[in-house]
């Protein structure tokens, strides 16, 4: 189990128990935050262990916000789901211009490993979340390595290219108003031009509908929950999109056009429970 | 139905609609702001309007904490409830020290009526909260006239006093981590010589144990939940005190405490279901 000095706070919640803690990352060559949600049947040494949800959050957010708004354990408790919450950037460091803008730098990792100097000695999110924190998780709590992926915005792009880049490492996919085509969003130019360098050729690895077209249609069922009344909807995430792609190379998918949901919390509350259940399935199947 | 001018945001969740609205209190002489929300069969027109839970806050919090943290809305939505959270203080006054402390002044208005100057003046969040604003509900919103009442903390002394004292106007009262007895708590014993005086006497109408031992028994019973693992509970909330006064003035109550759990709105989150079962079979009634 996951040495007490790592633990930075512990909470019970549902029937279960909340840890924040910290650990050193060779990823990001920095101190790295997650949250994780241990279900009730799992705190103490159990036959079947827990299988993960591991939720990417989105811009400005930290490991956090889906534990305080999402409102998922008392369905995670009961379903005896884990849910890990990795933070959305590194931490602790002062790079040139890592913290002015709250689509760019700390806070707006975009779940790539950076190439670009400053950011390529610490932005490297792909690899901490897609190996490094699993491992973590994996050796340090009492869980399987059946893992499934979502997330919410950037997150939402994070869940969608990693899953998809690792179809065998994740048993399910999903999003919630996911940035689903980057290199076509300001948010997604900003950040990849800064990190990767102009090369977009570069870029393609990290954005979901490109990986979907060069890499063909993968066996998961991609599941995309979206507000008509997301702001930004039209010029940031796109989703129409992924459709379309989806459509063209017959990769499975059930994308939800939710009508008059925004691009909050309260919007992931609403439609969590069907995240969860359906990765719950996924995972036990 | 209410203004738009009156209305700060419309958020959808849970098929319902969250609105922040805003209007001008003649209790506070200020605006006062509130969110309700709405569950999905009463936003049209519709024959049995939806009954009222009011949900009272406590220190430091405005009408956003529950919204966002308590995971409230599907069930309310599933049980056609209504849930109002009044602001926890009037805002917008400059008075000397207000805003200095987080148990006292603005977010630290213990719905009470000041009688001390210079408090008097804003400081009547009783008179709002019991009267006012469930008048001004009623007007503007296709609700009922049938009322119940909870709330967390300073909000729990809230419910727990104000629905005592008022028993013929809610269906049903409950609480998390209620102030039992403010007058033995140091938060309670500052907030009522700043706002009352010095003489106690006029203390005893906002203490929930008092009020038991000098109305008497009231007939709902009062549902509390309180953490053991919470910080305050020894010095500031003191269930015990309500357990031994229901005991002996026979006053129906179902106290639970809760092992581990914390004073958090990851608390409140845990057990909201039961709470919104509760009021709404009450209501229902």
């Amino acid at each position: 189990m996951i040495d007490q000095k790592n633990i930075v706070s512990r909470t019970k919640v549902a029937g279960g128990m909340l840890l924040q803690c910290t650990h050193a990352s060779d990823s990001t060559a920095t101190e790295m935050r997650f949250s994780i949600f241990l279900p009730p049947q799992k705190q103490i040494n159990q036959p079947v262990p827990a299988n993960v949800l591991y939720w990417l959050s989105g811009l400005t957010c930290t490991d956090e916000n889906f534990c305080q708004k999402a409102g998922a354990f008392n369905l995670a408790a009961e379903l005896g789901l884990c849910i890990v919450c990795p933070d959305t950037s590194p931490r602790g460091t002062d790079l040139s211009g890592e913290h002015e803008s709250y689509d760019f730098g700390s806070g707006a990792g975009f779940y790539l490993n950076a190439t670009q100097q400053p950011w390529s000695q610490h932005y490297k999110m792909y690899d901490y979340v897609t190996r490094e924190l699993p491992c973590f998780i994996e050796a340090n709590f009492p869980v399987s390595n059946r893992r499934s992926i979502s997330g919410h915005s950037m997150g939402g792009h994070g869940a969608l290219t990693i899953g998809i880049r690792n179809a065998e490492r994740y048993q399910s996919i999903s999003a919630f108003s996911p940035i689903v085509n980057p290199m076509d969003s300001p948010w997604g130019q900003k950040a990849f031009t800064h990190y990767l360098g102009s090369d977009k050729d570069t870029w393609k690895q990290y954005d979901a509908c490109e990986l979907l077209t060069n890499l063909g249609p993968i066996k998961q069922t991609l599941f995309v929950d979206q507000g008509t009344a997301d702001d930004f909807l039209s010029e940031q995430l796109k989703t129409q999109t992924l459709v379309n792609i989806c459509e063209d190379i017959k990769q499975p998918c059930k994308v939800r056009m939710q009508e008059d949901y925004d691009h909050s919390y309260y919007f992931v509350s609403s439609f969590i429970a069907d995240h969860l259940n359906f990765h719950s399935q996924a995972l036990a199947a």
